[in-house]
């Protein structure tokens, strides 16, 4: 099999050249060489994170498929850009990687704010003195002195200690979690040994982990996967259900996605299985029975009135307690939750968006099956969730898909209906930015009442055109509209529903009143508002315009958002980054205040103000 | 089987009747019936800690033993006192106990002085709000609240704790040590419901242990055994040997020594087995190489120069991790030790005796296989391990043994040799005490010289006692006294020769010249000494004036002698019942300075020069 050469060339490095078989793939030979560059979806050409510039290699040059162009701009084509994961090698290459890979202390990561590096785990050299008869220090007492940290060594490790220090001639190294003393190394290992961390964002749906390099802050490595538990249930109340209906159903769903968690920390050691060993920490951000379940604790008191979690502030347990495989003594950090309904994902997004450090109130929002809401500034943070329903992820949508290839993310109402999909693909499916920008599209055709109801053909004028009447249509017996159709290339006919529309009413709505009602404790004016962020995938995509049209979001507001993409695994990365923000997100959990909106009579009187698309 | 009754009355106290078969031991009898007198050794009639008073029962009251003269004076057998375990009933009793078993928030105990209530262990018991849609705090931090601690519970009780809490309708008890919980029990169990510790007095030869209530500060029970690493070496040294002569010996002389300690707790839950599940605290204290072979350490660094041990700090296990069978969440508290030949034993000696809390300088001598000797007050306190050899222990003496019945323990020598025994027994061996007697007594009637040289009968002039010459002998070539014989009523002819005179020798020139080299290193006279505190049981036997005599204990002290018994057990004691005397424990560590004196050429000069008897 013929083979090429890779040359590649990045700021501030000695140009590599590595050596690749014919057809392989770009992003994988980077990987397999160290080269690490960013990608959330693990090479799937689903987050347009790894892009490259090949500055040599004319076929592949040329190449720019379809699926990469909704993520390169016209310019970065010209340019030579490509997504490596989309690159299958064909030629000799020469390629740039961004600078960025090459860590500096910093984090930057889609929707987090840089973090200066202070990690909670460091790695010392130590060379102690002989003893001597004049100095009989007990070897404990002798590393403890060293680091100048009284009691810090507990008695799990003091009998590998006479060895570890006799072997390596009294030199040894130290991993401290602060001032506690994880492991005892002989003589070999230097500071400049791996010292490693994974941040977890560990949704319903999907789990994504960060693998960083606790002593430079880069990060090394993504994984992304389902979460695994979905074959017991898509939402957490059948998962919460499937605890109840199982003697061992709660151990079952604990293992199910520790099990997942090993796959990813396999994955990270894929090329270095000694990795895994000094993988002192892993941070996990999730929502609140999410959390629970990983910790393998008791769910059914958050699933009924009046909602009791288990525990929300945060806590540590020992790798080996949950069987998690890096380091046995390592750290599993889970981060702070507000209430059974606000989870550590929100506080972590708070983080990330840097809300609860300024003096002016901004207000967050997360949307998902709930929408969590927090208004709030350094002083204080209100909070709620408003129990949306699963419409802006596109579930519960007759043709509803998530934001993959092929899902229509936006569509145009004019003389005719015309769309967009994620990748330029064949229409598969319709993702929630396209729920709104349908909706709000509708309402200003005037296809659809402010009420919801969807209009028949013959109610409208012969104003109307008529390839827009065409499409207004049954389908099994509810009003819709057609969106889509295999004549136009999609993959199937496409419609959106009039039970699509009352979902995405029902869930604007609780969205819509959870704002408000979060104004209204607080006593402000939306006017005092300085800036919306939108956490999630979801939040990259939507027209702030058409959501304020739909009643989604305040009209005050339509300038005032700011996307900040998976601010949990952000947030995450941060806290793992840095002991500061670890403490800042206990301080968000201090100050925040949860409102049940369930049973808050004024939440009800605003939804149903909220209903309408006006 | 005919039975008795038994009447108990004690101050304080409504009168108790029992029943018991005839023949039963009395001792037996009032622990089954949960009446517990002290007795150090388990009721095996060597301690005389079980007296009590017989006020009704004639004939067992004229029954006084042989074996309990010892313990009794006149008076006490005149009013009817007996040890409770050399009783066998046979007729109905009116017995009396002390009131010092009903305790008060003090312990007295052999050698300790009494120490204020405040246990690290405590139980509280809370009753909680109910969760409320308008409280929804989680089941974790609603006990942290209540307890005002918050972090104070560990993620491995978090899965428990809800079904505790509802199970006990939100009304449970937290068993707290300082401010960790350590357990959270469903409603029943009350603050008046028991907790317990035990403290350990390990020895080479002897475990001692003590049942201890943690909320009155009572001593409920004790238990003596054995040490059964004996099997595998006498002394420290050859248990060392030991674990470098077998791969597995370090971890069988650990199991051994654990299996014993869960001997002791089983039987101290003989009458209730869920007491040991209510035991959270085990507070030890041994010498340097017991304290490393219980906690499974390597003990081979201690054995050759420069002397060095794992640890010797203080340091806590819980109780599942060495596999002791108290609540597995307890505390095994080691306490700390000055270096690798003065242990936790001699700290809690220095604790029991108050040394370190006076402005007076003060001596204190724990004799063993190594002589422990500390000089100092509350200011510093200098220590040192003289390699005494066991001479007064009895051991490496031809015919030694220990203080058990039958033990010469003091010798007369005037027209002839006088002796009496332990328990007024036939004589079967000489016991340390008996060692100092015989030299002191062998140099004073001029029948040994002052270099150590005993003479032979023909040396002796006419105005030698014929029956004094007669026994100056030779036994297997050596020059010998005899002691006693057979003829005299003795289970066989004793005798103490010119090896275990100068085994004594070198015994009491290492510790004679052990507290020289400590006066000198601290730069005051002999003179400004206030008090020799003497720890152990042999300290309770010898005549001061004859250890004086053979230049052990020097002149000035000879009206200084304090005897504090089994200061080990008794510091032990009190550190478990006090905070503030596990802390005083930590500052005797931090304010002692070892001395060694293996390598002391000062040392070596003074051994010399405190050879001779003079």
């Amino acid at each position: 099999m013929s083979s090429y050469t890779i040359t590649i060339q990045q700021p501030n490095r000695q140009p590599q050249t590595l050596t690749a078989p014919a057809g392989q793939n770009l992003f994988s030979v980077l990987r397999e060489h160290g080269r690490l560059v960013p990608s959330p979806c693990g090479g799937k050409g689903l987050c347009g994170k790894c892009k490259v510039k090949i500055s040599h290699g004319p076929q592949t040059l040329n190449a720019t498929l379809e699926s990469e162009s909704s993520f390169l701009s016209v310019e970065e084509v010209k340019a030579g850009y490509r997504l490596a994961c989309r690159v299958s090698i064909s030629e000799d290459l020469t390629i740039e990687l961004p600078a960025a890979e090459t860590g500096t202390a910093q984090i930057m990561s889609e929707g987090g704010h840089n973090v200066p590096l202070n990690p909670l785990l460091t790695r010392r050299v130590l060379q102690l003195p002989t003893p001597v008869v004049k100095d009989q220090t007990a070897d404990v007492e002798r590393v403890e002195q060293a680091l100048g940290l009284p009691g810090s060594i507990k008695p799990e490790l003091f009998s590998a200690l006479p060895t570890t220090l006799r072997d390596g001639g009294f030199r040894l190294s130290a991993v401290l979690a602060g001032e506690e003393v994880l492991a005892l190394e002989a003589g070999t290992k230097s500071a400049a040994d791996g010292l490693y961390g994974i941040a977890v964002d560990l949704g319903t749906t999907t789990i994504v982990g960060y693998l960083l390099d606790l002593t430079t802050g880069r990060q090394l490595d993504t994984y992304a996967a389902l979460n695994p538990q979905q074959r017991h249930g898509a939402d957490v109340i059948s998962r919460i259900d499937y605890t109840l209906e199982h003697e061992q159903g709660l151990s079952e769903l604990a293992q199910l996605v520790r099990a997942e968690f090993n796959k990813m920390i396999a994955y990270f050691s894929r090329k270095d299985p000694a990795l895994a060993s000094n993988i002192y920490q892993l941070v996990v951000v999730g929502n609140t029975i999410m959390m629970h379940l990983l910790a393998g604790l008791e769910v059914k008191n958050i699933a009924v009135s009046p909602f009791i979690p288990v525990v929300t502030r945060d806590f540590t347990y020992q790798a080996a307690e949950l069987g998690l495989e890096i380091n046995p003594r390592g750290k599993i950090m889970f981060l702070p939750m507000i209430s059974g309904y606000v989870g550590a994902d929100t506080v972590a997004a708070i983080l990330a968006s840097n809300l609860a450090e300024q003096a002016e109130i901004s207000l967050l929002l997360a949307i998902g099956p709930n929408g969590e809401i927090a208004l709030g500034n350094r002083e204080r943070i209100l909070t709620c969730s408003a129990a949306a329903g699963p419409a802006f992820e596109g579930a519960k949508i007759r043709y509803g898909m998530g934001g993959l290839p092929g899902a229509i993310n936006r569509v145009q109402i004019e003389e005719d209906l015309t769309y967009t999909t994620i990748g330029e693909k064949p229409a598969r499916g319709i993702c929630g930015s396209a729920v709104v920008s349908l909706t709000a599209q509708l309402v200003k055709a005037g296809l659809m009442e402010s009420s919801g109801r969807l209009k028949t053909a013959d109610e409208l004028g012969d104003e109307y055109p008529a390839p827009l009447k065409a499409r207004l249509c049954k389908v099994d017996g509810q009003p819709a509209l057609r969106v889509a159709s295999q004549a136009d290339g999609a993959v199937e006919d496409i419609y959106f529903t009039q039970q699509d529309i009352r979902e995405t009413q029902l869930a604007k709505a609780a969205i819509g009143a959870g704002i408000r009602i979060l104004l209204q404790e607080m006593a402000i004016s939306i006017t005092e508002v300085k800036t919306l962020y939108l956490a999630g995938g979801f939040g990259n995509y939507i027209d702030p315009q058409e959501a304020v049209e739909i009643g989604l979001l305040p009209r005050e507001m339509a300038d005032k958002v700011i996307p900040i993409g998976n601010g949990a695994g952000a947030g995450a990365k941060m806290a793992l980054l840095s002991q500061d923000y670890h403490e800042k997100a206990r301080q968000i959990r201090a100050k925040t205040t949860y409102l049940e909106l369930s049973t808050n009579s004024a939440f009800q009187d605003l939804f149903v103000d909220s209903l309408e698309f006006r």
